[in-house]
């Protein structure tokens, strides 16, 4: 340990698992984001919520900026750490602390994955309903930072909705108990709701109480082929008024290629622009209802092709094509756009939008996919493998500026639920105004006076 | 106009409507409190948002404290004026500004009372889901204040839950709108959740857009009789288990007494020391099933009796019992207390209080009821005919130390829904910690430097 500082901090707590091999420093320095070079001071793996206050001590007394660190699956390099930070991560707290049954409520450390917390809710018969493709590596305290969303918001909310408590160490290392798992608190400030979404710039989340709830009644997934952007807001409308939904997600064809080539299952023949998985529930009355629904979108032109899961695996193999799309994606290092919109603002949203996407990037595989019920698109673009990773995003930043500006004028969000982190933030301000950033900035400066949580993410 | 600075406002704002006269000071100096006396220096009723941000200008010029107030049904004095603030009125605006289908949402402004949301939502084929006995006065900016709760919190949250976008005029005059009525927005901290509950500390909400939602299916109202608090636990848990609850509200037998002399009509007869009035949606199966869970309770001795509404007017009848209840208690100037604590706290913290305020108020009539399924107690205490107000409070306020004490060994927050204001100032630690006060402290410097948006309430 050549760092004095480094040295000091192991001194200080003996049982501190502290890394500095460099395989371990790339490890651990960057998140699904590829564009910046890890370069953390260390990695600290704490082992309990002291061990956590204490390091946030030891940085405040010599100046470390520290980055917060879960599954790091995070896609705005909220939690990259490439200017010598020290990456805490929260890996090793990942149990399960207490449950309640009469409270519904699974409290548990912030390093344990979604995909950990959906096993422990179904182990007492409830559902943790937050869920996403990350859910296997993705971390609880990551969910919270970003308030994640993911397919099933347009039932349940977004994690926001979930968090009944939170603890947190603050950045001078106070520890802060916030809403305790209560349902009704009128005291004051609710911190914990500016807790979640500040993407680790506000103090670091050791772990969250959450609410669990019913698992939903029975559910019928189902594959729809569509002839146009249009008509995709017809059937929403549509499904929506006559089902009760507990996912509505769309896809183009460009996205669908993708996710074949990678090896799913295609369940629609012939060539389709946009494609929309959904679930609801199918109770005998809704399996009617769905029938019609469909019916009636064929008659309207809506919909050109449909077919309806027969069996869980079948319905595994539909989701599996819009699910896969991201993991599909990887190879090609796409430039992430993570939108959102009033549902209503869509349409003439998406016509501006189609135009200039369609001017902007001529020669790019662009692809569509995301929560239409939520008014979130993820648009993704593909690197030609002749473009040079540099050249690829200055001509994506340039792109992002242009659709920034449509979005800001059709009311729209640069982050649904990615975050800002450092890929957005030069966005920020077409979704937030001014005088919203400078309350921002003074509300960071309150929490983290010497502002060394997360620097650098959110805003500079 | 003989103050020199209101001459200044109304010169600035010709056309704003400024009261002066004794019994407007009075009638806008105080809200559903009694125990402060009204002293504002005057009454603005603004018209539109611009006059609400040239007040906020010129009250900062002038170093005027301000008083936002709705319909001034609340129960903490957070609404009062006593020391020469001016009270800047929502009530002229008033109106519904737009509603959108696609969206779901009806965005109005933050003098509309609930009831007139309620109705505004109905003539959609939708419903806005908040609801509580003060619907037909208080506002949706007083709502949004104190993160009101109320009687479906069980089924649908708090206001915090339906609250799609903010618009706020900032400590200084500036205009922030806050989220936009988006789904997904992952764009820096929530700043419309942190305005949510701050009692008009940090700003004055001038719109809100709502979320609306289907309305629920036909329900059923239940009225139980209970021999016991601990079979009230027994039966939540019982119904909460089979039935899909709107609403699970209790009274004792003390509050059953007042709003039956306040004209309510007997539904069970027979003495009983706690009731439960219960709404639950009611297809076929429901009926049997809650027929079945009554039966259960019965055998079990938890329930000693029932009635089940045949009608609407009987379901009326058997809610006037539970909603009545603090008109009824109105003319006994009662000393109010509105707790919560996790639900599954409540039996050992109602063990504890019960002997505590048995041995406390030995000779007041002590009025339990409230929201059992949220954790939330409402317990009110009715001055004797013989006590000075003065000795009452005083009593009052010694016995609200000790209860604040036991709620804070059993986690608990010493206000579910009314909000701090100015009764329970003395008590917010004993819900939220030194650090947590200091970063409200700090947040509130930040929205509002001057310190000028309803001063001393909250904290002092």
């Amino acid at each position: 340990m050549t760092d004095a500082r480094l040295a000091e901090l192991a001194d200080r707590l003996p049982t501190l698992r502290l890394l500095t091999d460099p395989s371990d420093l790339e490890h651990y320095g960057r998140d699904w984001t590829r564009r910046w070079t890890p370069k953390p001071l260390a990695v600290a793996l704490p082992g309990d919520v002291a061990e956590v206050q204490a390091i946030v001590r030891w940085a405040n007394e010599h100046g470390v900026a520290v980055v917060p660190s879960g599954g790091r699956t995070g896609l705005s390099g909220g939690a990259v750490a490439a200017n010598g930070e020290l990456v805490l991560s929260l890996e090793r707290m990942n149990r399960v602390l207490d449950f309640d049954a009469v409270d519904r409520t699974l409290t548990v450390q912030a390093g344990m994955t979604l995909h950990a917390v959906h096993e422990a809710a179904k182990e007492h018969g409830l559902i943790y309903p937050v869920d996403f493709a990350a859910r296997g590596s993705c971390s609880i305290g990551g969910n919270v930072a970003t308030n994640a969303g993911g397919i099933r918001v347009i039932r349940y909310g977004n994690t926001r909705e979930w968090i009944a408590g939170l603890t947190v160490v603050a950045g001078n290392g106070d520890l802060l108990q916030l809403n305790r798992g209560l349902i009704k608190n009128s005291s004051g400030y609710d911190l914990r709701h500016l807790m979640i979404g500040s993407e680790g710039t506000l103090g670091i989340v050791v772990d969250a109480t959450l609410r669990l709830t019913d698992p939903p009644p029975p559910s019928q997934v189902m594959l729809l082929a569509l002839p146009s952007m249009d008509a995709l807001m017809d059937v929403f409308a549509l499904f929506r008024a006559r089902l009760s939904l507990q996912a509505f997600e769309f896809l183009t064809d460009v996205a669908l290629k993708h996710v074949l080539a990678h090896g799913a299952q295609r369940a629609i023949e012939g060539d389709h622009p946009y494609y929309v998985v959904t679930e609801f529930d199918a109770d005998e009355a809704a399996q009617d209802a769905a029938l019609a629904a469909f019916e009636h979108g064929m008659e309207q032109g809506w919909i050109s092709d449909g077919v309806i899961a027969q069996s869980e695996a079948q319905a595994a193999a539909l989701w599996r094509l819009r699910e896969g799309i991201t993991e599909s994606l990887a190879p090609h290092r796409p430039y992430k756009n993570d939108i959102s919109l009033r549902i209503s603002a869509l349409p003439a949203f998406l016509h501006d939008i189609q135009a200039l996407l369609g001017n902007a990037y001529p020669h790019f595989d662009v692809v569509w996919f995301g929560h239409i019920g939520d008014g979130n698109l993820h648009i993704n673009v593909l690197r030609p493998a002749d473009l040079s990773e540099e050249d690829f995003i200055a001509q994506c930043e340039h792109v992002t500026k242009l659709l920034a500006e449509t979005l800001q004028r059709h009311g729209g969000s640069i982050s649904a639920e990615h975050g800002i982190g450092l890929v957005k933030r030069p966005y920020l301000g077409s979704t937030r105004s001014a005088a919203e950033i400078a309350l921002m900035r003074g509300v960071r400066q309150v929490f983290d006076p010497k502002g060394l949580l997360n620097p650098g993410k959110l805003f500079d």
